[in-house]
């Protein structure tokens, strides 16, 4: 009898992490060696109190799903926030998982998601070798904040980065109309890598200078500096438009953020509000009209807006992961490798999950300009092909249509 | 010799007031009968220091130029924020503003705007009528809060609801996937009037229920009412999602929004904040997960989801405005009156401007619910055919393509 494969995704929503998982389903299926695909809710969780979906079954009801889930934001399985513990400290939740693994037959497991979830997969894997079980534990990367090491990017990077940037075009649209001095602060998500931060730079044009400051949390923020920067911008231009990280940092390592908020589970710290603290700044010191606007959710959930090329990328990965697991590899993830940037061309390699888990790839330094206010040419070359092309969206009563996500609701 | 015509642009951008621009454009030269046609740069700013565009030269250079500029957002002319004083108070600005129309022979002036054009067109017209001025002087309407009398609903208003109702159908997204209680609270554009904050309820469909909640200005707010509303949501749903205006008073007419700041030319309030506000409020008396959105500009600018049917509607209503002033009629705007829901239909009417300026039509209080916390099926029968159909938008280098804008920067 077949074996079944098992996928859950975890970590943050994006626009890509459906395309992923498709990827994953379309692999599986066109082996003709894997039997049931089961979804499990919630992340890891989903496997702990056993709630799968059948996506196998879902397949054959609805010839459009995979179309359609390849299309749909966030997270069709749901997600969690759990830290696994250590084996060797806690061995009942890993019982408990291996028993619900094997009591559903399940052959290969698949994770999707970031550095905390590829943290989750290793363990797994690890463990499997530990208990002599056969079960495959193939990670399959995802992540808006780009900071996964050994691969050149990372699936919902390109597509956060079209709607950023998309968006930096509009506002600078909007800011163009008054013929009064102003200044637009724009936040963007990225506690600790300043990927994302950095793509505001490719909504400038042959008419749109705009966001003429970029500032990320790898090089240290300071105030005074932040001033004379404006400053300096107004002097030749009538809006000043700043796209900044919410993870900017002073030179002592403290967030320039007012509002710091209790740290997670993961030891991350839940930061909001640098936009306001800017903008104060800036009505105190400079005085001129100013605003402040943050992406928020939006730039990961923007499905409508996606970019072609990531999600084709993303649905390559999976694919790629369903086959290195098929093959019986495990503790693995498939990564993308650039091979040239002019004409963009890359290829999907395999890396060891232990590699990469727990680690965060910044922006190189040389990517940012010396004075620490803007990124380089170098940085334009790198995003500039991974947000390009448009997927062809479906419609439904003037809005994006997308895959009820009902069965997540459990009330 | 024949006369030539000027347009401006005034008030806030929205995503459809450059597709009106288009359509006088075409309305004028479609005639046969009118010379150049100027855009005056910075509203009616652009009359007084007498910075022009030649559109009529902008249309020979390009051949696509009216079909970029229908998808162009916020507004190629630039806009201004002046309030006309009183004709028989300081004659001098007309006296300057009468000079320039006809130095450059203008027979025919168009002002594109919301309330406030629409007070400085009145004034214009009337001005003319005393001073025996041939000029004709017609109003088109724009406006994303919808809230011009007269009229079913104005241009702008269906695109900044599609974006609105988009974002909070991929906010839903967002909130599903993680398995605990969480309230997250949307402010929405809207000081006086709730039709944008309306819009949200179109996100709903047969898999989602959000935003369960949603507050208009039309309606005394009462926070423990409010607090009573979530708490009830909650009972029945993982998420809450709760859609505000950043407009809400309490009983006593005192904006909930924390920060208010000072009063602009036209009286209006500056607000931001009360997503904040509600926020804390969430945090301190319920104790669950809670976050706020503030949609900010982003809705009045998204050129790229805008709704096919209020950019079509946008072209007729300035073309209308055309015939209009072709056919000497003067203090007039062009209007939508409704003829049936389903199917949709309508027609372009001729409304006299002292009738809508400075007037504000707000949701009445049938379209919301008795317990005044959501819209009901009237509101949603009125706005759906707003929002529907979507663009073919160009893309250059992975983003929207629209229409250079720098002239509008002088520094």
């Amino acid at each position: 009898m077949m074996q079944n494969a098992m996928i859950a995704q975890s970590g943050g929503p994006t626009a890509a992490i459906n395309a992923t998982l498709a990827g994953v389903i379309r692999g599986l299926q066109s082996s003709g060696s894997c039997g049931t695909v089961y979804g499990a809710l919630h992340g890891i969780t989903g496997v702990i109190e056993e709630t799968f979906l059948n996506l196998s079954e879902k397949c054959e009801e609805d010839e459009a799903f995979l179309n359609r889930l390849v299309r749909t934001p966030a997270m069709y399985l749901g997600s969690c926030r759990i830290k696994m513990p250590d084996p060797a400290e806690e061995k009942g939740i890993y019982d408990r998982i291996f028993v619900t693994l094997e009591k559903y037959r399940v052959g290969w497991f698949f994770y999707i998601g970031g550095n905390d979830s590829m943290d989750t997969i290793t363990k797994l894997s690890g463990e499997a070798v530990r208990r002599n079980s056969p079960i495959r534990f193939v990670g399959v990367p995802k992540t808006i904040d780009n900071d996964l090491v050994l691969t050149d990017h990372t699936p919902g990077y390109g597509s956060a980065a079209k709607y950023i940037a998309s968006s930096m075009l509009e506002i600078a649209h909007d800011t163009y109309i008054y013929d009064l001095p102003c200044v637009t602060i724009v936040e963007i998500m990225g506690r600790d890598a300043g990927w994302l931060t950095a793509s505001a730079s490719l909504a400038r044009n042959d008419y749109n200078e705009t966001p003429q400051l970029v500032y990320l949390p790898e090089v240290p923020f300071h105030r005074s500096q932040f001033l004379e920067d404006v400053r300096g911008v107004l002097k030749n231009a009538k809006n000043a438009v700043v796209a900044v990280s919410e993870g900017i940092r002073d030179e002592n390592g403290v967030y320039i953020s007012a509002k710091v908020k209790s740290e997670d589970k993961f030891g991350h710290m839940q930061l909001s509000g640098v936009g306001k603290v800017l903008e104060n700044l800036v009505k105190q010191e400079i005085g001129t009209k100013v605003r402040s606007i943050e992406l928020s959710i939006l730039q990961r959930c923007a499905g409508h807006i996606a970019s072609a090329q990531d999600i084709k990328e993303s649905g390559e990965q999976g694919e790629a992961a369903a086959r290195m697991a098929l093959d019986g590899e495990t503790g693995v993830m498939p990564a993308v490798e650039r091979i040239s940037d002019e004409p963009y061309s890359y290829r999907i390699v395999t890396r060891r999950l232990e590699e990469i888990a727990n680690q965060a790839r910044r922006v190189p330094r040389e990517w940012i300009n010396e004075a620490g206010n803007d990124v380089t040419e170098d940085f334009i070359r790198y995003a500039r092909p991974l947000i390009l092309g448009e997927q062809k969206n479906e419609w439904q009563d003037g809005l994006p249509y997308y895959l009820s996500v009902k069965h997540l609701s459990r009330r």
